[in-house]
Protein backbone atom coordinates (compact mmCIF):
# COMPACT_ATOMS: atom_id res chain seq x y z
CA UNK A 1 0.00 0.00 0.00
CA UNK A 2 0.99 3.47 -0.87
CA UNK A 3 2.33 5.67 1.96
CA UNK A 4 -0.05 7.57 3.60
CA UNK A 5 0.87 11.48 3.46
CA UNK A 6 -1.20 14.62 5.69
CA UNK A 7 -1.84 17.75 3.61
CA UNK A 8 -3.01 20.79 5.86
CA UNK A 9 -2.28 24.61 4.97
CA UNK A 10 -2.99 27.82 6.69
CA UNK A 11 -4.82 29.82 3.74
CA UNK A 12 -7.79 27.31 3.83
CA UNK A 13 -8.85 24.51 2.19
CA UNK A 14 -10.60 25.90 -0.81
CA UNK A 15 -7.03 28.10 -1.30
CA UNK A 16 -5.24 27.07 -4.93
CA UNK A 17 -2.05 26.83 -3.03
CA UNK A 18 -3.34 23.82 -1.17
CA UNK A 19 -4.64 21.92 -4.74
CA UNK A 20 -1.25 22.25 -6.08
CA UNK A 21 0.41 20.90 -2.91
CA UNK A 22 -2.07 18.15 -3.27
CA UNK A 23 -1.52 17.34 -7.04
CA UNK A 24 2.25 17.68 -6.08
CA UNK A 25 2.27 14.81 -3.51
CA UNK A 26 -0.71 12.87 -4.91
CA UNK A 27 1.61 10.54 -7.23
CA UNK A 28 3.82 9.53 -3.90
CA UNK A 29 1.14 7.98 -2.02
CA UNK A 30 -2.41 8.31 -0.53
CA UNK A 31 -3.63 11.76 0.78
CA UNK A 32 -5.83 12.59 3.42
CA UNK A 33 -6.26 16.84 3.81
CA UNK A 34 -7.71 18.36 6.78
CA UNK A 35 -7.24 22.00 6.74
CA UNK A 36 -9.06 25.63 7.56
CA UNK A 37 -12.43 26.28 6.61
CA UNK A 38 -11.31 29.86 5.99
CA UNK A 39 -7.73 31.57 5.64
CA UNK A 40 -5.86 31.68 8.75
CA UNK A 41 -2.99 33.44 7.79
CA UNK A 42 -0.47 34.75 10.40
CA UNK A 43 -2.18 32.66 12.82
CA UNK A 44 1.66 30.91 13.76
CA UNK A 45 1.27 28.07 15.99
CA UNK A 46 -2.36 29.43 18.30
CA UNK A 47 -4.58 26.78 19.49
CA UNK A 48 -8.00 26.60 20.22
CA UNK A 49 -8.92 25.96 23.64
CA UNK A 50 -12.01 28.39 24.19
CA UNK A 51 -14.49 27.38 21.32
CA UNK A 52 -15.16 23.69 20.20
CA UNK A 53 -13.62 22.01 16.85
CA UNK A 54 -15.57 20.72 14.34
CA UNK A 55 -14.57 18.49 11.66
CA UNK A 56 -16.19 17.63 7.91
CA UNK A 57 -15.67 15.46 5.15
CA UNK A 58 -16.22 17.83 1.87
CA UNK A 59 -14.41 15.18 -1.15
CA UNK A 60 -13.72 11.55 -1.17
CA UNK A 61 -12.79 10.05 -3.67
CA UNK A 62 -9.72 6.91 -4.79
CA UNK A 63 -6.35 8.04 -2.75
CA UNK A 64 -7.92 11.11 -1.13
CA UNK A 65 -10.18 12.48 0.91
CA UNK A 66 -10.11 16.01 2.47
CA UNK A 67 -11.68 17.27 5.76
CA UNK A 68 -12.55 21.01 6.53
CA UNK A 69 -11.98 22.23 10.26
CA UNK A 70 -12.83 25.37 12.10
CA UNK A 71 -9.97 25.68 13.76
CA UNK A 72 -6.24 26.81 13.03
CA UNK A 73 -3.50 24.83 11.18
CA UNK A 74 -1.81 23.74 14.11
CA UNK A 75 -5.64 22.33 15.40
CA UNK A 76 -5.72 20.53 11.96
CA UNK A 77 -2.87 18.65 12.43
CA UNK A 78 -3.74 17.55 15.76
CA UNK A 79 -7.39 16.98 15.02
CA UNK A 80 -5.86 15.04 12.17
CA UNK A 81 -3.66 12.53 13.96
CA UNK A 82 -6.45 12.13 16.60
CA UNK A 83 -9.86 11.54 14.81
CA UNK A 84 -8.98 11.11 11.15
CA UNK A 85 -5.76 9.10 10.17
CA UNK A 86 -6.14 5.62 11.30
CA UNK A 87 -1.89 4.89 10.52
CA UNK A 88 0.71 7.22 11.34
CA UNK A 89 1.58 9.41 8.03
CA UNK A 90 4.72 8.79 6.80
CA UNK A 91 5.17 12.29 5.27
CA UNK A 92 3.48 15.93 6.50
CA UNK A 93 3.41 18.67 4.05
CA UNK A 94 1.32 22.10 4.42
CA UNK A 95 0.95 24.88 2.04
CA UNK A 96 1.77 25.74 -0.55
CA UNK A 97 1.48 29.01 1.12
CA UNK A 98 0.35 32.34 -0.64
CA UNK A 99 3.27 33.94 0.34
CA UNK A 100 6.97 33.88 1.58
CA UNK A 101 7.64 32.30 4.67
CA UNK A 102 11.39 32.65 4.40
CA UNK A 103 13.42 34.95 7.41
CA UNK A 104 11.73 36.22 10.61
CA UNK A 105 8.34 35.07 8.96
CA UNK A 106 8.82 31.42 10.05
CA UNK A 107 7.54 33.00 13.49
CA UNK A 108 4.08 34.62 12.45
CA UNK A 109 3.48 31.52 10.02
CA UNK A 110 0.52 29.22 10.16
CA UNK A 111 1.95 26.78 7.44
CA UNK A 112 4.84 26.03 9.67
CA UNK A 113 3.46 26.36 12.47
CA UNK A 114 1.84 23.03 11.26
CA UNK A 115 4.31 21.48 9.55
CA UNK A 116 6.22 22.17 13.27
CA UNK A 117 3.49 20.58 14.64
CA UNK A 118 3.76 17.39 12.64
CA UNK A 119 7.41 16.66 13.63
CA UNK A 120 6.05 17.05 17.31
CA UNK A 121 3.98 14.01 16.04
CA UNK A 122 7.56 12.53 15.06
CA UNK A 123 6.13 12.99 10.88
CA UNK A 124 8.68 13.66 8.77
CA UNK A 125 7.48 17.16 7.91
CA UNK A 126 7.53 20.37 5.31
CA UNK A 127 5.96 23.49 5.16
CA UNK A 128 6.23 24.95 0.93
CA UNK A 129 5.75 28.84 -0.04
CA UNK A 130 5.70 30.19 -2.85
CA UNK A 131 6.65 33.95 -2.69
CA UNK A 132 3.65 35.47 -4.22
CA UNK A 133 0.83 36.97 -1.98
CA UNK A 134 -2.02 36.75 -4.67
CA UNK A 135 -4.64 34.49 -4.80
CA UNK A 136 -4.03 33.80 -8.71
CA UNK A 137 -0.42 32.89 -7.78
CA UNK A 138 1.32 30.12 -10.66
CA UNK A 139 1.93 27.25 -8.76
CA UNK A 140 2.95 25.30 -11.49
CA UNK A 141 6.65 25.70 -11.16
CA UNK A 142 6.79 24.77 -6.99
CA UNK A 143 4.77 21.41 -8.07
CA UNK A 144 7.30 20.19 -10.08
CA UNK A 145 10.40 21.18 -8.11
CA UNK A 146 8.74 20.89 -4.87
CA UNK A 147 8.11 16.71 -5.66
CA UNK A 148 11.40 15.70 -5.26
CA UNK A 149 11.83 17.60 -1.93
CA UNK A 150 8.61 15.89 -0.72
CA UNK A 151 9.91 12.33 -2.23
CA UNK A 152 13.42 13.32 -0.66
CA UNK A 153 11.58 13.40 2.84
CA UNK A 154 9.35 10.62 2.16
CA UNK A 155 12.41 8.49 1.45
CA UNK A 156 14.84 9.22 3.52
CA UNK A 157 12.87 11.11 6.59
CA UNK A 158 14.60 13.81 8.77
CA UNK A 159 16.30 13.58 12.24
CA UNK A 160 14.22 14.08 15.26
CA UNK A 161 12.18 17.09 16.00
CA UNK A 162 13.76 19.05 12.49
CA UNK A 163 11.19 19.79 9.72
CA UNK A 164 12.25 21.76 6.62
CA UNK A 165 10.86 25.47 5.57
CA UNK A 166 10.96 25.62 1.56
CA UNK A 167 10.36 28.88 0.01
CA UNK A 168 10.22 29.00 -4.00
CA UNK A 169 11.40 32.29 -5.88
CA UNK A 170 8.83 33.21 -8.38
CA UNK A 171 10.53 32.47 -10.97
CA UNK A 172 9.91 30.13 -14.36
CA UNK A 173 11.32 26.50 -14.14
CA UNK A 174 13.97 27.02 -16.57
CA UNK A 175 14.97 29.87 -14.39
CA UNK A 176 15.37 28.25 -11.26
CA UNK A 177 18.97 27.77 -10.82
CA UNK A 178 18.82 25.00 -8.10
CA UNK A 179 17.89 24.02 -4.50
CA UNK A 180 20.24 25.83 -1.10
CA UNK A 181 19.74 24.10 1.94
CA UNK A 182 20.69 27.32 4.58
CA UNK A 183 19.74 29.09 7.45
CA UNK A 184 16.94 31.85 8.25
CA UNK A 185 18.00 35.40 7.90
CA UNK A 186 18.50 37.50 10.50
CA UNK A 187 16.18 39.74 8.49
CA UNK A 188 12.52 41.58 10.19
CA UNK A 189 10.08 43.35 9.57
CA UNK A 190 9.78 47.24 10.11
CA UNK A 191 6.29 47.71 11.14
CA UNK A 192 3.77 50.59 10.58
CA UNK A 193 0.39 51.04 11.74
CA UNK A 194 -1.80 53.10 9.34
CA UNK A 195 -4.31 55.16 11.66
CA UNK A 196 -8.18 55.71 10.63
CA UNK A 197 -11.14 57.59 12.29
CA UNK A 198 -14.25 55.47 11.93
CA UNK A 199 -17.39 56.59 11.71
CA UNK A 200 -17.66 57.10 15.10
CA UNK A 201 -14.96 59.10 15.44
CA UNK A 202 -13.14 56.46 17.05
CA UNK A 203 -8.96 55.38 16.02
CA UNK A 204 -7.85 52.37 15.08
CA UNK A 205 -5.18 51.11 13.07
CA UNK A 206 -4.00 48.33 10.33
CA UNK A 207 -0.79 46.62 10.55
CA UNK A 208 1.11 47.34 7.79
CA UNK A 209 5.20 46.87 6.98
CA UNK A 210 7.80 45.87 4.76
CA UNK A 211 10.35 43.25 4.95
CA UNK A 212 14.71 44.28 5.44
CA UNK A 213 17.32 42.06 4.82
CA UNK A 214 19.85 43.25 7.53
CA UNK A 215 22.68 40.80 6.28
CA UNK A 216 22.31 41.50 2.48
CA UNK A 217 26.26 40.13 2.28
CA UNK A 218 25.80 37.19 3.77
CA UNK A 219 25.40 34.42 1.11
CA UNK A 220 24.24 31.26 3.51
CA UNK A 221 20.96 32.46 4.32
CA UNK A 222 17.28 31.86 2.55
CA UNK A 223 17.07 35.26 1.96
CA UNK A 224 20.23 35.35 -0.39
CA UNK A 225 19.24 31.93 -1.89
CA UNK A 226 15.82 33.06 -3.09
CA UNK A 227 17.15 36.66 -4.28
CA UNK A 228 19.41 35.30 -6.48
CA UNK A 229 17.16 32.15 -8.20
CA UNK A 230 17.46 29.21 -5.98
CA UNK A 231 14.49 27.07 -3.87
CA UNK A 232 15.60 27.63 -0.24
CA UNK A 233 15.41 25.32 2.44
CA UNK A 234 15.98 26.07 5.96
CA UNK A 235 15.74 22.82 8.23
CA UNK A 236 13.85 24.25 11.69
CA UNK A 237 13.63 22.87 15.08
CA UNK A 238 10.60 23.50 17.93
CA UNK A 239 13.75 23.40 20.16
CA UNK A 240 14.14 27.43 20.73
CA UNK A 241 16.86 26.87 23.11
CA UNK A 242 19.87 29.17 22.58
CA UNK A 243 22.75 27.02 23.51
CA UNK A 244 25.65 29.72 23.00
CA UNK A 245 23.75 32.12 25.18
CA UNK A 246 22.79 29.54 27.43
CA UNK A 247 26.67 29.04 28.43
CA UNK A 248 27.47 32.73 28.45
CA UNK A 249 24.36 33.68 31.00
CA UNK A 250 24.90 30.15 33.16
CA UNK A 251 26.95 31.78 35.51
CA UNK A 252 23.86 33.89 36.68
CA UNK A 253 22.85 30.64 38.72
CA UNK A 254 25.19 31.28 41.42
CA UNK A 255 24.67 35.06 41.35
CA UNK A 256 20.89 35.15 41.22
CA UNK A 257 20.49 32.62 44.30
CA UNK A 258 23.10 35.06 46.19
CA UNK A 259 21.32 38.05 45.51
CA UNK A 260 17.94 36.32 46.54
CA UNK A 261 19.53 35.00 49.60
CA UNK A 262 21.12 38.25 50.48
CA UNK A 263 17.72 40.05 49.53
CA UNK A 264 16.02 38.11 52.28
CA UNK A 265 18.10 38.45 55.24
CA UNK B 1 14.85 59.24 34.74
CA UNK B 2 14.14 55.81 35.18
CA UNK B 3 14.44 53.14 32.42
CA UNK B 4 11.53 52.60 30.68
CA UNK B 5 10.21 49.17 31.43
CA UNK B 6 6.84 47.68 28.69
CA UNK B 7 4.78 45.34 29.80
CA UNK B 8 2.00 42.91 28.01
CA UNK B 9 1.10 39.09 29.04
CA UNK B 10 -1.53 36.75 27.05
CA UNK B 11 -3.91 36.24 29.79
CA UNK B 12 -5.35 39.99 29.19
CA UNK B 13 -4.54 43.39 31.33
CA UNK B 14 -7.33 42.38 33.90
CA UNK B 15 -5.15 38.85 35.03
CA UNK B 16 -3.77 38.73 38.58
CA UNK B 17 -0.40 37.85 36.73
CA UNK B 18 -0.26 40.63 34.68
CA UNK B 19 -0.61 42.96 38.06
CA UNK B 20 1.93 41.00 40.01
CA UNK B 21 4.66 41.81 37.02
CA UNK B 22 3.86 45.48 37.70
CA UNK B 23 4.58 44.76 41.19
CA UNK B 24 7.79 43.04 39.94
CA UNK B 25 9.25 45.46 37.85
CA UNK B 26 7.83 48.94 39.19
CA UNK B 27 10.67 49.26 41.69
CA UNK B 28 12.84 49.67 38.14
CA UNK B 29 11.51 51.99 35.89
CA UNK B 30 8.87 53.89 34.52
CA UNK B 31 6.17 51.17 33.84
CA UNK B 32 4.29 51.14 30.23
CA UNK B 33 1.49 48.41 29.86
CA UNK B 34 0.06 47.00 26.74
CA UNK B 35 -1.49 44.12 27.03
CA UNK B 36 -4.49 41.72 25.48
CA UNK B 37 -8.42 43.17 26.56
CA UNK B 38 -9.30 39.31 27.29
CA UNK B 39 -7.34 35.60 27.44
CA UNK B 40 -5.25 34.92 24.41
CA UNK B 41 -3.67 31.59 25.99
CA UNK B 42 -2.31 29.50 23.45
CA UNK B 43 -2.10 32.34 20.88
CA UNK B 44 1.04 31.67 20.11
CA UNK B 45 2.75 34.62 17.83
CA UNK B 46 -0.19 34.89 15.54
CA UNK B 47 -0.95 38.79 14.53
CA UNK B 48 -3.92 40.14 13.50
CA UNK B 49 -3.80 41.45 9.75
CA UNK B 50 -7.53 41.01 8.59
CA UNK B 51 -9.52 43.34 11.55
CA UNK B 52 -8.28 46.63 12.62
CA UNK B 53 -6.87 47.19 16.08
CA UNK B 54 -7.49 49.09 19.05
CA UNK B 55 -6.07 50.63 21.81
CA UNK B 56 -7.31 52.33 24.76
CA UNK B 57 -5.75 54.13 27.57
CA UNK B 58 -7.24 52.67 31.24
CA UNK B 59 -5.63 53.53 33.53
CA UNK B 60 -2.63 56.35 34.05
CA UNK B 61 -0.84 57.20 37.43
CA UNK B 62 2.92 58.03 38.68
CA UNK B 63 5.21 56.12 36.68
CA UNK B 64 2.59 53.81 35.24
CA UNK B 65 0.28 53.99 32.40
CA UNK B 66 -2.20 51.18 31.56
CA UNK B 67 -3.74 50.42 27.66
CA UNK B 68 -5.74 47.57 26.51
CA UNK B 69 -5.84 45.96 23.09
CA UNK B 70 -8.12 44.05 21.66
CA UNK B 71 -5.25 42.17 19.23
CA UNK B 72 -2.92 39.43 19.99
CA UNK B 73 -0.13 39.49 22.29
CA UNK B 74 2.25 40.02 19.53
CA UNK B 75 -0.08 42.78 18.25
CA UNK B 76 0.08 44.47 21.92
CA UNK B 77 4.22 44.78 21.37
CA UNK B 78 3.84 45.98 17.87
CA UNK B 79 1.32 48.52 18.47
CA UNK B 80 3.37 49.61 21.83
CA UNK B 81 6.20 50.28 19.59
CA UNK B 82 4.79 52.09 17.11
CA UNK B 83 2.11 54.17 18.62
CA UNK B 84 2.77 54.02 22.47
CA UNK B 85 6.18 54.55 23.31
CA UNK B 86 8.00 57.25 22.49
CA UNK B 87 11.39 56.10 23.43
CA UNK B 88 12.77 52.22 22.94
CA UNK B 89 12.10 50.57 26.05
CA UNK B 90 14.85 48.70 28.44
CA UNK B 91 13.27 46.11 28.94
CA UNK B 92 9.88 43.93 27.97
CA UNK B 93 8.49 41.23 30.41
CA UNK B 94 5.49 39.38 29.28
CA UNK B 95 3.34 37.82 32.20
CA UNK B 96 3.19 36.40 34.80
CA UNK B 97 1.42 33.79 32.55
CA UNK B 98 -1.22 31.67 34.84
CA UNK B 99 0.48 27.96 33.62
CA UNK B 100 3.70 26.44 32.92
CA UNK B 101 5.39 27.44 29.58
CA UNK B 102 8.60 24.59 29.74
CA UNK B 103 9.18 22.78 27.69
CA UNK B 104 7.17 22.71 24.39
CA UNK B 105 4.34 25.07 25.47
CA UNK B 106 6.60 27.69 24.73
CA UNK B 107 5.76 26.95 21.06
CA UNK B 108 2.33 27.54 21.63
CA UNK B 109 2.54 30.50 24.08
CA UNK B 110 1.31 34.17 23.51
CA UNK B 111 3.29 35.06 26.64
CA UNK B 112 6.67 34.09 25.58
CA UNK B 113 5.83 35.11 21.51
CA UNK B 114 5.40 38.37 23.05
CA UNK B 115 9.55 38.19 24.90
CA UNK B 116 10.08 37.11 21.54
CA UNK B 117 8.80 39.69 19.73
CA UNK B 118 10.32 42.38 21.90
CA UNK B 119 13.45 40.53 20.78
CA UNK B 120 12.99 41.42 17.96
CA UNK B 121 12.56 44.98 18.17
CA UNK B 122 15.74 44.60 20.07
CA UNK B 123 14.40 45.13 23.56
CA UNK B 124 16.07 42.44 25.95
CA UNK B 125 13.17 40.53 27.05
CA UNK B 126 11.94 38.25 29.46
CA UNK B 127 8.71 35.68 29.73
CA UNK B 128 7.44 34.98 33.44
CA UNK B 129 5.10 31.57 34.17
CA UNK B 130 4.29 30.51 37.08
CA UNK B 131 3.30 26.40 37.45
CA UNK B 132 -0.50 27.02 38.36
CA UNK B 133 -3.38 27.78 35.99
CA UNK B 134 -5.58 28.78 38.58
CA UNK B 135 -7.01 32.33 38.37
CA UNK B 136 -6.57 32.68 42.41
CA UNK B 137 -2.74 31.48 42.23
CA UNK B 138 -0.45 33.29 44.50
CA UNK B 139 2.08 35.14 42.23
CA UNK B 140 4.37 36.54 45.58
CA UNK B 141 6.85 34.30 45.58
CA UNK B 142 7.55 34.94 41.64
CA UNK B 143 7.82 39.01 42.38
CA UNK B 144 10.13 37.98 45.16
CA UNK B 145 12.48 36.12 43.14
CA UNK B 146 11.61 37.59 39.27
CA UNK B 147 12.26 40.83 40.67
CA UNK B 148 16.47 40.44 40.56
CA UNK B 149 16.04 38.39 37.33
CA UNK B 150 14.53 41.64 35.64
CA UNK B 151 17.10 43.96 37.35
CA UNK B 152 19.76 41.61 36.07
CA UNK B 153 18.56 41.63 32.04
CA UNK B 154 17.73 45.77 32.44
CA UNK B 155 21.42 45.88 33.81
CA UNK B 156 23.57 43.58 31.47
CA UNK B 157 20.91 43.37 28.37
CA UNK B 158 20.95 39.78 26.39
CA UNK B 159 22.32 39.50 23.31
CA UNK B 160 21.06 39.70 20.02
CA UNK B 161 17.79 37.74 19.05
CA UNK B 162 17.75 36.32 22.63
CA UNK B 163 14.83 36.49 25.01
CA UNK B 164 14.64 34.38 28.31
CA UNK B 165 11.76 31.79 29.29
CA UNK B 166 11.67 31.94 32.89
CA UNK B 167 9.11 29.29 34.82
CA UNK B 168 8.36 29.34 38.61
CA UNK B 169 7.78 26.35 40.70
CA UNK B 170 4.39 26.47 42.88
CA UNK B 171 6.41 26.52 46.05
CA UNK B 172 6.90 29.33 48.58
CA UNK B 173 9.77 30.89 48.82
CA UNK B 174 12.03 29.56 51.30
CA UNK B 175 11.04 26.51 49.49
CA UNK B 176 12.68 27.65 46.41
CA UNK B 177 15.95 26.08 45.65
CA UNK B 178 17.66 28.87 43.43
CA UNK B 179 17.68 29.17 39.69
CA UNK B 180 19.14 26.96 36.84
CA UNK B 181 19.86 28.32 33.07
CA UNK B 182 19.00 25.07 31.18
CA UNK B 183 17.54 23.93 28.02
CA UNK B 184 14.47 23.25 26.67
CA UNK B 185 13.03 19.79 27.97
CA UNK B 186 11.72 17.94 24.61
CA UNK B 187 8.63 16.81 26.55
CA UNK B 188 5.80 17.40 24.79
CA UNK B 189 1.90 17.19 25.34
CA UNK B 190 -0.19 14.23 24.46
CA UNK B 191 -3.07 15.04 22.76
CA UNK B 192 -6.87 13.80 23.21
CA UNK B 193 -9.98 15.15 21.89
CA UNK B 194 -12.39 14.61 23.65
CA UNK B 195 -16.18 13.88 21.17
CA UNK B 196 -19.23 15.40 22.21
CA UNK B 197 -22.50 15.62 20.50
CA UNK B 198 -24.25 19.43 20.24
CA UNK B 199 -28.61 19.54 20.85
CA UNK B 200 -28.51 19.61 16.74
CA UNK B 201 -27.03 16.21 16.68
CA UNK B 202 -23.45 17.00 14.95
CA UNK B 203 -20.31 16.64 16.52
CA UNK B 204 -17.72 18.82 18.07
CA UNK B 205 -14.23 17.94 19.65
CA UNK B 206 -12.61 19.91 22.72
CA UNK B 207 -9.20 19.31 22.56
CA UNK B 208 -7.53 18.40 26.64
CA UNK B 209 -4.47 16.22 27.10
CA UNK B 210 -1.17 15.74 29.44
CA UNK B 211 2.55 16.66 29.24
CA UNK B 212 5.45 13.71 29.05
CA UNK B 213 8.70 14.27 29.83
CA UNK B 214 9.69 12.48 27.63
CA UNK B 215 13.41 12.27 29.01
CA UNK B 216 13.28 12.59 32.91
CA UNK B 217 16.45 11.72 33.72
CA UNK B 218 18.34 14.63 32.17
CA UNK B 219 18.85 17.13 34.44
CA UNK B 220 20.20 20.33 32.36
CA UNK B 221 16.21 20.53 31.38
CA UNK B 222 13.92 23.14 32.58
CA UNK B 223 11.47 20.03 33.46
CA UNK B 224 14.38 18.87 35.90
CA UNK B 225 14.70 22.01 37.64
CA UNK B 226 11.17 22.87 37.75
CA UNK B 227 10.82 19.24 39.48
CA UNK B 228 13.48 20.03 41.85
CA UNK B 229 12.61 22.68 43.28
CA UNK B 230 14.59 25.79 40.91
CA UNK B 231 13.27 27.84 38.95
CA UNK B 232 13.99 27.49 35.17
CA UNK B 233 15.52 30.28 32.77
CA UNK B 234 16.30 29.40 28.64
CA UNK B 235 17.49 31.51 26.41
CA UNK B 236 15.56 31.22 23.18
CA UNK B 237 15.96 32.27 20.09
CA UNK B 238 13.76 33.95 17.00
CA UNK B 239 16.08 31.87 15.01
CA UNK B 240 14.60 28.46 14.73
CA UNK B 241 17.87 26.97 12.09
CA UNK B 242 18.87 23.81 12.77
CA UNK B 243 22.30 23.70 12.37
CA UNK B 244 23.10 20.36 12.73
CA UNK B 245 20.83 19.20 9.98
CA UNK B 246 21.54 21.70 7.97
CA UNK B 247 25.02 20.31 7.51
CA UNK B 248 23.60 16.79 7.30
CA UNK B 249 21.11 17.45 4.32
CA UNK B 250 23.37 19.77 2.87
CA UNK B 251 24.28 17.47 0.27
CA UNK B 252 20.58 17.44 -0.63
CA UNK B 253 21.72 20.71 -2.99
CA UNK B 254 23.40 18.61 -5.50
CA UNK B 255 21.50 15.35 -5.73
CA UNK B 256 18.00 17.22 -5.63
CA UNK B 257 19.27 19.66 -8.76
CA UNK B 258 20.12 16.97 -10.19
CA UNK B 259 17.13 14.99 -9.71
CA UNK B 260 15.36 17.95 -11.15
CA UNK B 261 17.42 18.40 -14.18
CA UNK B 262 17.09 14.49 -15.15
CA UNK B 263 12.93 14.85 -14.51
CA UNK B 264 13.20 17.54 -17.25
CA UNK B 265 15.17 15.70 -19.92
Amino acid sequence: MKPLILVTNDDGVKAPGIAALVEMVRPLGRVVVVAPDEGNSGMSHAITIKTPLRLKKIQEEEGLVIYSCNGTPADCVKLAMSEVVKEKPALLVSGINHGSNSAVSVVYSGTMAAAMEGCLYGIPSVGFSLLDYSYEADFSTSVIHGRPIAAKVLAEGLSKGVCLNVNFPVLTSEKIKGIKVCRQSTGSWREEFEKRIDPRGQEYFWLTGSFHNTEPEATDTDEWALSNGYISIVPIKADFTNFKELERIKEWEGQLTKNNHEATI
